[in-house]
């Protein structure tokens, strides 16, 4: 039992404008209207029509966070940084999952460009190496950021930690605690991230004069239980790696149970170190060494940047690129034998 | 460079109508002037408002998922499950956290309650006791149903799994290993989850005679620094427990913290079991015995009863309790000595 704003205005016998402008608190409409308007909208249980009311002001008082997967310690905390924001500024948060898949990616951004949010926070798919359906949104003019994983050919703000300093110390503490023979496991041959973290581990070896061998740079994909065959390749070789620099948590996860199920001991056999916000880093069978970011931190930036640029009536896209320091996180998996 | 749709009909010198009949491929508009509108649309870069076109129709093709926090495997497991079968039907899936907090729900539906979603799948905060502001949702007609964290009392479709059986299940298994003083650490007074999950683990002890000693059963809350006190109390009484019952795994995540922290070992002086999705519950310290709830099957069955109710045009809420079972994987941490 509800009634709308036309049925509203038909029984107080007034002008539907008068009583939408009595809703809204408009100055023009005297007190007392207002009054008995308003206390007849909560008689007969009036409610706005959401979609009507977007349709005037043009306002979804919504932002979107576009992740690869929410079941990642780092996207859940960088959630939860943008919804803190969000929130203070009287927004919602909308999360959509891309599942790796750039063609999920494109849909979704498809879904969005026509105004059903007033801002975007977009995160790329390890498959991403086509931006032209980002260019297209930009055209648009609606108000997107980057994070973590940014498009840096593209003239927009971009969040993200310092990739190839932190993949440098790493990879700097893998070789000042012994090791010689350092693998590399990425997750995608196109995005900044993963290239900017293998950048960093090889400057450091480079730097120590420790031995490339590019056998041991590998990149697993989406798939589990190929990503375990692929480790447990890598790890029979004659050449077999003494450490593995792992760029996500879920690689790391993958080495844990390949050594696990090879009898390989972590770290006596093979020292382990990981990009990681795994809340479980500190009680794994032989604790994770973590390059940890500021994961909530960046979500909160992002957003700020993407209000930023809401907030004006028009914006320039400028590339402005804000880095946040990770810190090294030095458990059991990486001690010297 | 965009046009609306009146701008498009004065163009093409048809009505406004005409136009808009022909975009949504009418079969009252011949094939010809179809192919010669949607020429031009593409010329002049036309793009449907989705506000005033879900204002026509009254759908926005989209559903919400509302949970406590999606950094939690058991919910992002289940969202991905929703969003498959949303996916077969064409729908988008909105994800809301209420971080545990009633306001927060409360003000979620409030935001959902005029139609920005065709319906709503919700796992309710540990604080949920008065259920009025769900009634509300459901006098509104708008379609919901309830999974995991379920609201007993109301007539709507619900997807769980079999908490007291599974409970049950887990603490035989403890009483069969050995273990004689069991603790259960659960999460929220008011939450079905939990009333049944303790049930069933009383129920076990009754039934093998096990002594049920009242302070050993608390219930922790949102804050992680004082849930470790809570533990750290429990496992400093001269009548210690030695095993715990979690009735959730960021619960088994601080008593690992705890007994590593007070060089309790697990399981040589303190067993431990829990409901849990974590993805490295088999590569931890002592690895986690756990009742896995089927996560993605629980999500898609909850999507699924969901577009049950939103394809009837008048709907009738029943209700329908689906329970999905839960397997009980045995590792090391309640291993007898």
């Amino acid at each position: 039992m509800s009634v709308n704003l036309k049925e509203l205005a038909k029984k107080l016998n007034l002008s539907i404008s008068t009583v939408s402008r009595a809703l809204r608190d408009s100055p023009e409409i005297s007190e007392t209207t207002k009054k008995i308007v308003q206390k007849k909208a909560q008689e007969l249980n009036y409610h706005a029509n959401p979609f009507a009311s977007n349709l005037r002001n043009q306002k979804s008082n919504t932002i979107a966070v576009i992740i690869p997967a929410i079941a990642n310690n780092f996207f859940s905390s960088a959630i939860s940084g943008a919804e803190s924001f969000a929130q203070e500024k009287g927004y919602h948060v909308l999360i959509y999952q891309t599942h790796e898949e750039l063609v999920k990616e494109v849909s979704i951004l498809k879904h969005l460009q026509n105004g059903r949010v007033d801002g975007i926070m977009i995160s790329l798919t390890r498959e991403t190496f086509d931006t032209s359906h980002l260019k297209d949104l930009m055209n648009r003019n609606i108000p997107l950021v980057f994070f973590d994983r940014v498009a840096e050919n593209l003239q927009a703000p971009k969040v993200t930690t310092d990739d190839f300093e932190s993949a440098y110390k790493g990879t700097e503490h893998l070789i000042k605690n012994g090791s010689k023979k350092i693998a590399f496991i990425g997750i995608s041959e196109v995005l900044a991230i993963n290239i900017n973290r293998l950048a960093g581990c090889l400057a450091a070896m480079q730097k120590y004069k420790i031995n490339i061998d590019k056998s041991l740079l590998i990149t697993c994909d989406e798939d589990k239980i190929k990503n375990k065959q692929k480790i447990k390749k890598l790890l029979s070789k004659p050449n077999r790696p003494d450490a593995i620099f792992a760029c996500v948590e879920e690689i790391a996860i993958a080495v844990y149970e390949v050594c696990e199920e090879n009898k390989i001991s972590i770290p006596e056999e093979m020292k382990l170190i990981s990009f990681s916000n795994l809340n479980t880093a500190g009680i794994l069978k032989s604790s994770l060494t973590s390059i940890t970011q500021p994961a909530y931190e960046i979500g909160r930036e992002a957003a700020s940047e993407l209000f930023k640029l809401m907030d004006k009536k028009d914006f320039v896209y400028v590339n402005n690129h804000i880095v946040l320091k990770s810190t090294l996180n030095i458990r059991s998996s990486t001690k010297s034998s």
